[in-house]
């Protein structure tokens, strides 16, 4: 008998060569044919792989990424099946599965794929699952392995092989496929309910553009064609509220070949953007007792050693500049000159918690591949600042960022949000984490406790935190159900030592300080990204570029346009006056295309009574006003940053 | 008979070898008097030297550069007679003219000299002057020259012969010295009046720490006792003003050996300054119809190369870093950038004038021996904008930005400051200048009426444009009178070129816009350095990192005190309470030399009537009042920004 120890801790016995799935079985017979996989001591294995001894096991299902990973991966296989049935003596290099979905290159011996043939595969594919065929592992000597693929003439599986040694070669078969592949599988084809294959392009063998071009198929898949079909419309969606899409049509930012790559540029209207979103964080800052400072970009190659930034942080820092026989370094993070600022002066426990606040711009090296619109860059403006704190004052005081982590999600109507929280693993104190074995659990214990009290969705993640203490990543989801990392959230014990950095306690001895490292509102590039997918580029009236477009009937109330725009900008409101000749429909038409908030049209009935139609954008017309009421109304909206 | 063309244009005629003196005294007596030297066809001669041939003539006296720097080289050779009497065998290296007063580098065998020593060097000195004696040039063949010296033994001017040829060879004498010396001198000694010398430090031979060390000493002279006097107190109060001091005093800024030379790290107080300063700045601007645009602080070579400050600007800026087979380079200027921003979109001449405006971080090399405190540094923080117009528009475009100057001189209390404009030289076109003759005279013009027209006190200084176009720098004194260069002001035409930047004109034909480059309030770092001398870290109100500081006169008022704190706060007044166990006269002392513009001393009276005890810093008490009626007062005072 062997001991299988559950998630919950309970520990159940079971004859050695029982599978995962029998253990679920042994539960009951609905969580059975939910298990696509499972993570056994670590490990993501077959869920019908025999357990030959004591073990921790976790049944992965659609809820957990290794299982949906797995399902994916046994999906590619699924379709490389209907592939080699459609269109036989095609070969396969890999397939693997993607954040959604997955994807096979193939040598189709120089066939072009069609759509149309897309379709084809998804209706074989959709043939073959239904036949539930089971995923079948087999371990191969490495000899026998090149027998079979030298017979069948295939050059890709071949090179694989190159690469493994015996013990390590397994192959996987369901239906009439069979496939070189390490595995995991889902048991049976049959959960593969909703098929869809997405895209075809090309890619060259092993990424090398002199090698042969392959057909590179996408596709994902469901265990419900419900979720596919959500899966679609968000897709459709997110393509309408492309961020590099609107941020054109709506001219936020620019790039610029002479510039460089993940450099962007930001035009005035996102720059109006950048200021409001600082205008909040200063402000929100300001009343949280945080002081701001402004440091310089460059630092000595000195300060990097100290951080251990150089030499572990190299690659993903722009390379240095040499001058008067020293290196200087683009800062890829403000903490170190944060330090220095502290370190400036004698400090006293009187004077913590310090909060040092800076919108900094950093700069790190992303690969060209990597680059992705203002999503993935180079140069990054961050919402940052740092906490200097007493042990006695660590927890209020990581309470207090995430109320204003909360106090941002309720600003800008982000409802799902999750927390995850990184631990340490006790058996890696001393290698992969610092060895302060008390401070370790004391912290964890108060961020816990935080995260608890203040009823924040939060998961744990053992043995994923940061060197120098536990690590709190920051998931939001856009309206659309798009999930983006927004900011990590640090405790840190190491760096306050490295930088030698002291107060002097009460008892008048010298003390280093706990740091927190914060960003609530991350990265301008990145959340700028993400409010432009949330609100499709429709900023609600604080945020908007231009808050009210004024739109005169005709020529003839232009004065009386112009007039209210005078008054708009008295009221610190962003106006403009649209003085084309062009007809009020098209005039109406173009502004709903900016996505301006609020439209003023203006003829001869308002200009003699003082007032204004308003439009409301996305609801049309919301009534008549005087001016001076409507400044009132947008003005308390735009005071109280409303989201509607 | 030879034609002399004096500045106003009038020609006089005399006979050939004429000196400037001579001259002079054909005018005025007066007039002669006062000369010093004498710019004969663009060269500074001696006033006594004969003229021969037909030239242009300029008087110089105290009031030129060149008048007074003739001046403290002649005192640097009369100290060096006055020296060679008191210690008979010291030889003399090199003894040049500073910006202010002169030095000389000499080597007294191994002689210590003293304070006591400038004493008596300065009454000799004196004495000599009165001597009125002559200075006289001789011009002597390079053998007779190092014949000369060799008999004296002097090293030192025969390393200078070494370097010089027959024909460039002069000696001056006056009284019983004589030198090896290019010249030009003053006619006699007597206008030195008033003599200080100032300083004593070691020099080493030709700047070679391998060569043996001369004693340079440091004086200054002045033709009257007052002017001597004034300077001495000027001296002596920029010495307490003096930032570097007064801003480690306040927490303004601090410098870091990690971080790196010349690159201030802006400490919570100075952030206060630096924000505020941009509010201004950007309330300015915006009703100035300018648009706030974000840069990068990095771009590719091309772009250098494109805007032609590689290879032209290069030494002055940092070293590339290579990435990816491209060279980037940090900005040392905002422009190209704003350029770019420019050519992002299709440009109709409706939107003219564009004006962009940046709060730009550049970069710029300077050798680490020139710099200086936060004026003379390698990053900043630039007020800058660029302002896109057609010909048309130039006028009231640069009439604005002028008013915009004159706004902030006012604000900041900038009572005399002076416009320099420097223009083309027609010969030059082509060359030196951009050859565009009627745009150079176009512009030139319509800035000098802009300048005629707003009374602004400008000078002209003709063959010191920039190559693209005119130029303007802005000098301004503080209060206790020292001379500042703020910033520069200048109109671009070749740049757009350039960049190929176009917009659509009225005749729907491509046209490149005119540039005016500005930053009225300079940078960051010299302007905040510029205003902590300007009032002595007695910042106005608005300005103060601390604007009020409440002291209760024991703990038991404190409660009373933090409500104050509070109130002060709801009304976003900088406050803090001193909350030290400490007696009121060391609060009062202590927040004093703090600078803060307001103290409110609290105790059983004030208490109990809801009152505070109002303290003005440099004022000292100035009543009480009820705490609301204070903030009502402070709130207009900083709202309007009052100078005191």
């Amino acid at each position: 008998m062997i001991k299988i120890t559950l998630p919950d801790g309970a520990v159940r016995e079971y004859e050695a060569g029982v599978s995962a799935l029998d253990v679920a079985k042994s539960i009951s017979e609905g969580l059975a044919r939910k298990v696509l996989a499972a993570n056994v001591n670590g490990q993501v294995w077959d869920a019908t792989r025999p357990i030959t001894e004591d073990s921790a096991l976790k049944l992965l299902t659609w809820d957990d990424d290794g299982g949906k990973n797995t399902f994916w991966h046994s999906s590619a296989h699924l379709m490389a099946e209907a592939v080699e049935d459609l269109f036989p003596g095609a070969k396969f290099w890999v397939g693997p599965a993607l954040d959604k979905g997955f994807y096979y290159d193939i040598d189709l011996g120089g066939r072009q794929i069609t759509e149309d043939d897309l379709r084809k595969l998804e209706k074989k594919m959709n043939e073959l699952a239904k036949q539930n065929n089971s995923y079948v592992r087999k371990a191969m000597p490495k000899a026998e392995a090149v027998q079979y693929f030298t017979e069948k003439g295939d050059e890709y599986k071949l090179d694989l092989l190159s690469n493994l040694n015996d013990g390590e070669i397994t192959f996987y078969t369901q239906g009439k496929f069979t496939d070189l592949c390490r595995g995991p599988h889902i048991p049976t084809t049959a959960p593969i309910k909703a098929i869809k294959l997405t895209n075809i392009a090309g890619a060259y063998w092993k990424n090398d553009a002199n090698n042969k071009m392959l057909t590179r198929i996408y596709g994902v898949t469901f265990p419900s064609q419900k979720e596919l079909d959500e899966y679609l419309t968000l897709l459709e969606e997110a393509k309408k509220r492309d961020h590099r899409k609107l941020g054109k049509e709506l001219s936020i930012f620019t790039m610029d070949d002479d510039v460089g790559p993940g450099l962007p540029l930001w035009l005035p209207n996102g720059t109006i953007i950048i200021e409001e979103l600082e205008k909040l964080a200063k402000e929100t800052e300001l009343k949280g007792g945080y002081k701001r400072v402004v440091t310089p970009h460059i630092a000595k190659e000195s300060m990097y050693l100290t951080s251990g930034h150089l030499p572990y942080y190299q690659d993903s820092m722009y390379p240095p500049m040499e001058l008067e026989g020293q290196k200087y370094y683009l800062k890829a993070m403000n903490c170190p000159h944060h330090h220095k600022i502290f370190a400036a002066e004698p400090r006293s426990y009187k004077e913590l918690p310090l909060r040092l606040a800076e919108y900094g711009t950093c700069y790190r090296y992303e690969q060209s591949g990597e680059l992705f619109g203002l999503m993935r860059v180079r140069c990054l403006h961050m919402n940052d600042a740092h906490i200097y704190c007493t042990r006695e004052q660590f927890a209020n005081e990581f309470r207090a960022v995430n109320d204003m982590y909360i106090k941002y999600f309720k600003i800008f109507g982000i409802d799902k949000y999750v927390m995850r929280l990184s631990l340490h693993d006790p058996a890696k104190l001393g290698q992969k984490y610092i060895n302060e074995p008390e401070l370790w659990l004391e912290t964890e214990e108060m961020v816990r406790q935080v995260l608890k009290e203040s009823n924040i969705p939060y998961i744990e993640v053992p043995d994923e935190g940061a060197f120098y203490g536990p690590k709190i990543d920051v998931q939001i989801w856009s309206t659309i159900g798009r999930e983006f990392t927004l900011a990590t959230n640090q405790v840190d014990f190491a760096q306050g030592r490295r930088f030698k950095l002291e107060f002097t306690n009460k008892e008048n001895s010298p003390e280093t300080p706990l740091i927190i490292h914060r960003a609530p509102l991350g990265t301008h590039e990145r959340f700028i990204g993400f409010l432009l997918e949330h609100y499709a580029g429709k900023f609600p009236a604080w945020l908007a570029p231009v808050q009210v477009k004024v739109l005169p009937i005709s020529d003839k109330f232009l004065p009386y346009a112009n007039s209210i725009l005078e008054s708009l900008k008295n009221a610190d409101i962003r106006g403009e006056v649209d003085d084309r000749n062009e007809k009020i429909g098209k005039k109406i038409r173009d502004t709903e295309l900016l996505r301006v908030p609020y439209m003023l049209v203006v003829g001869e009935k308002e200009m003699n009574e003082g007032k204004v139609a308003i439009r409301r954008q996305g609801k049309g017309d919301i009534g008549v006003k005087p001016i001076e009421e409507f400044i009132t109304d947008i003005s308390a909206e735009i005071k109280e940053r409303r989201g509607e």
